[in-house]
């Protein structure tokens, strides 16, 4: 099921939010119509994102052929839609730094890496599974939110392929439910056996039902470690610190913002109280996303392969990697 | 608002379920519709349903008065219409063993009893909480489910009261949004400044809001201190204490089972995945209640003052003190 394509003169979607009752198919046509999907959350996951962003500045790029400064200033609407996952602000740059008449091109070679990317991760995550057992996830971080495979979910895909008997334990993930609605359906389909729970049943689960490892995904990570992702990821590594279990986060370089030296410098998105509240007027604090400190992390699964503490040294390593060659064709 | 009342012939109660929205009062007018509110949480909270138990019994005496087989057999469906809280069977037992005829009068000390002591928690209360800060609770303990002025929350609100300038962040407690619900709508009603979270913003607002303590109910605590509680609790528990901040479990002598000696042996009651599931079908794990390890918790606020640790000497010494005086009236 593809999460988002070019379609000629308009980026394509599937409308995230109405999953998994009904499959809507969108088509954003201008570059407020991109900038509202991403906002209202329609396309999300911080690799989709990335790449729907990218296919938005080829758009732009097409529409206002005759007007840069219309285009660059399409391309920052784009690039500001929301703060926290660093990968929309480095794809709409990728795409911006091209010479024009290549952007579309640009786009797809993003769209292209990340489906190679993803299965990079997939491989290097393997040997970490044991070979059967039970984990636990947070969040979605399947094919819907990466335009590939998936990061942390295509991990247990491909574990599951291997031959290993995971069973996978889904936070539902409030506010908006990415857990039960996105995660499950996505196993379900894959045929990983799965269990939904709520979130704040994690700490249970980890404690009664042998939990063998957390795998999560990332919207930005610091040069420390430092993990910037979907609200409730700082309970989960810590509950699982708590009780030995280690604690991952699959995610693609793109994720990873190597102009910051820890987690403090990440904005932290707030959104409408209105995801939340049950009675009119309740004050609400509801950050999208928190941060969990890298001393909390156990690994990073890369397309690059596993980077292990201490990350002061292996994330500026990953930043000077040379690029990976595409699978050829 | 007065949550469980004896009515003549019928036990009344306030339809927890359609808080805040609406205020529903029902006639529970058999052993049937008892345990039918205790099961569907119509009526909840560990001391309120101790207190509509035994209101329960005391209408069972009533309507079997001549059938001793009869009656006993209604106290046991009521006894064991839900298995964690322990005060329901600590309730039931102490009406079951007056004499013919004073079933009702049992009841009713119950009640006042609990009034009581609700009052002697808060007190005990007060100086543990800085004169300003943010504190954070989970589930509902306030008057609707205790039938007196709450556990947790009537610490907050006595506090409050008392001229401390708190501020309560109020877990939502999915799946059955209670924090949300009640507590917000308590807390509203005894004008404390509070805002909402989801369960799992708890750590992010541990690490940023500067939260001063926590303090939670309890629905059962074995004599090492491990507490059954709703579910999240745990996991609240090891933020509290990954962050350093004080954990405080505010609950009567009547929630300890001084017949336990850790709470391995609670009994956790898992209930319907249709309270959590999304899509049909999909497998979920949902249970009620946690058990927090006794070493998470900094402190037992009871009627008989705060129980330091080592528990192993503070809990087995509660169980001798003598009762405690009602107030004149």
């Amino acid at each position: 099921m593809e999460s988002v394509w070019y379609d000629g003169d308009a980026v394509g979607f599937l409308d995230q939010r109405a999953l998994p009752r009904t499959v809507v198919r969108e088509r954003a046509t201008t570059v407020g119509a991109i900038v509202d999907a991403i906002r209202t959350l329609a396309v999300r996951g911080a690799p989709a994102i990335g790449i729907f962003g990218a296919y938005g500045v080829a758009l732009a790029a097409q529409q206002y052929r005759d007007d840069r400064a219309a285009y660059e200033a399409a391309a920052a609407q784009i690039r500001a839609a929301r703060p926290t996952a660093v990968n929309l602000a480095w794809a709409v740059d990728r795409v911006l730094a091209v010479a024009p008449g290549g952007e579309l091109a640009e786009a797809e070679r993003i769209h292209e890496e990340q489906r190679d990317v993803d299965r990079r991760i997939a491989e290097a995550s393997i040997a970490l599974f044991p070979s059967r057992g039970n984990v636990l996830t947070h969040c979605n971080t399947g094919p819907i939110a990466t335009g590939g495979d998936g990061t942390a979910l295509g991990c247990f895909v491909a574990a599951h392929r291997a031959g290993k008997l995971l069973h996978v334990f889904v936070d539902e993930t409030r506010p908006l439910l990415q857990g039960a609605r996105l995660t499950m359906f996505e196993l379900r389909e894959s045929g990983v056996p799965c269990t939904l729970i709520v979130d704040s049943a994690a700490a249970i689960t980890m404690q009664r039902k042998e939990v063998r490892a957390v795998v999560v995904g990332a919207d930005r990570i610091a040069r420390n470690g430092d993990t910037a992702n979907k609200i409730g990821t700082y309970g989960v590594a810590i509950a699982a610190a708590h009780h030995g279990i280690p604690f991952y986060v699959a995610a693609p370089r793109s994720s990873f913002d190597f102009t910051l030296d820890s987690g403090a410098e990440i904005p932290i998105e707030e959104r409408s109280g209105e995801e939340v509240r049950v009675a009119d007027g309740d004050p609400v604090y509801n950050p999208a996303f928190d941060v969990t400190p890298g001393r909390l992390v156990t690994g990073f699964i890369t397309e690059y392969g596993v980077l292990a503490p201490p990350y002061a040294d292996s994330i500026p390593d990953l930043e000077h990697r040379p690029p990976l060659p595409l699978p050829v064709a």
